[in-house]
C-alpha cells in the first residue's frame, strides 16, 4: 500500500494571489490534484461535471451539510459552495496530495473538521506591500487607515492558525518554498517510520 | 535583527553515507555552517585551529563537562571529542544555519540539550540494502543474522526520536531533501509570525 496523500490547505488575505500560485503549482506538480468544489450554482459554457465543479441541487446540498459531507461549505450570492469530503478522503487514500485553495474563515472550517491537513498561509510579497494596504496614497480618511488595520491585524492573528507562512514575493518563489514544504511533510518521521517498522515485522 | 538560525543534526546508521551527504551540502550550501567539533588530540598536519577543530586540553574539557558547556561528548581511544554549546549558539544568535553531523548516540545526547534543533535521520537507501546487511550472503551465522536484527531493530526504535527520515538513494537526492527541510523548518509559522506582528506594533 502506498502512503496517504496530504491536505495541503493554501489560505490567505484576499487579493495577496491564492489563485495564480495554485495555478502555477498544479502546472509544476501535475501530480497535485485539485480539491473539486460542489455547487447549487448552473454550470457555464464549458463546465464539466467533476472538473470545474460538482453540481448539486440545493436540497442536496443542504443533505450534505446536515450530514457533515463538507469539510467547509459558505453561501455566496443566493448560492451554496462547499468541498466534499468524499473526494478529498479518496483521493488521499489513493496516495495522492489534494490542494484545497480557499479563503481564510473557510480554511479555519475546513481546519476544524480535517485537523491532518497542512495549512499554507500565503501572506503579501512584503511588509511595506502590507503598509501600503493600509495608508494608502495618504488621501485615505482615518477611519478608512484604522479599518485596514483592523483588518491587518485580524489576518496576522489568523496566521497563528496555520502551519506555514510563505510569503508571494514571486509566484516562481512562492511555488518552490510550497514545493519544499510538501518534500518536509512527507519526510517527516510519522509519515515514514512505518515503513521501516513494516519491513521489520516481514524479515523476522 | 535577522532571525535565529537552525541547529541541523544530521544522524543515523554507521556506514549510511553521513559523512559524504554532509560535505555536498555544504558545497551547495555555502551559508550552511558546519559545526566544530573540541578534541583533546594533536592537531594532524594542516588542522587549523577553530576550523577543524578546536583544540583542547584534557584539564579543559573535563571542566567543559562539568560546566554543562557541551551538547554532547565522548571519549575515543583515549581522547574526548565534543560539541562546545558556545559556538553553535553564537553562530545560530549570528542568523546562520548549522550542522553537526554526528552518530547517534551523540544526537540523542545533543536532543536532550537542545531539543528545538532539527533531528535528521539518515536511512539506507533502500529496505532491500539493510536486509543485506542483516541476512549478508546466506554464509552467515544464526547468532549473527540476530545480532543484525537487534542492530537494525535498535536504529529502527531510535528513528522515532528524530523529527524527520532522509533517505540516502543518491548523494543528490539526499541533499535535496534536505534543503526542502531546511527551506520549509524556516517558513514553519512560529518562525514567521513575529516579524509581522512586529511590524503591526511599529505601524500603529
Amino acid at each position: 500500500m502506498s502512503d496517504r496523500g496530504l491536505l495541503l490547505v493554501l489560505s490567505g488575505p484576499s487579493g495577496v494571489g491564492k489563485g495564480t500560485v495554485c495555478k502555477a503549482l498544479r502546472e509544476s506538480m501535475p501530480d497535485l490534484v485539485y480539491s473539486v468544489s460542489a455547487t447549487t450554482r448552473s454550470p457555464r459554457a464549458g463546465e464539466v461535471e467533476g472538473v470545474n465543479y460538482f453540481f448539486t441541487s440545493k436540497e442536496d446540498f443542504r443533505r450534505m451539510i446536515e450530514q457533515d459531507e463538507l469539510l467547509e461549505w459558505a453561501e455566496y450570492v443566493g448560492n451554496y459552495y462547499g468541498t466534499p469530503r468524499k473526494f478529498v478522503e479518496e483521493t488521499l487514500d489513493s496516495g495522492r496530495d489534494v490542494i484545497l485553495e480557499i479563503e481564510v474563515q473557510g480554511a479555519l472550517q475546513v481546519k476544524k473538521k480535517f485537523p491532518q491537513g497542512i495549512f499554507l498561509f500565503l501572506a503579501p510579497p512584503d511588509l511595506a506591500e502590507l503598509e501600503n494596504r493600509i495608508v494608502g496614497r495618504g488621501t485615505e480618511s482615518e477611519e478608512t487607515i484604522r479599518h485596514r488595520m483592523e483588518m491587518a491585524r485580524t489576518e496576522i492573528e489568523l496566521m497563528d492558525q496555520y502551519d506555514y507562512v510563505v510569503v508571494n514575493d514571486q509566484i516562481e518563489c512562492a511555488c518552490s518554498r510550497i514545493q519544499s514544504i510538501i518534500t518536509a511533510e512527507h519526510l517527516k518521521k510519522e509519515r515514514q517510520i512505518h515503513k521501516f517498522r513494516k519491513w521489520l515485522k516481514e524479515v523476522e
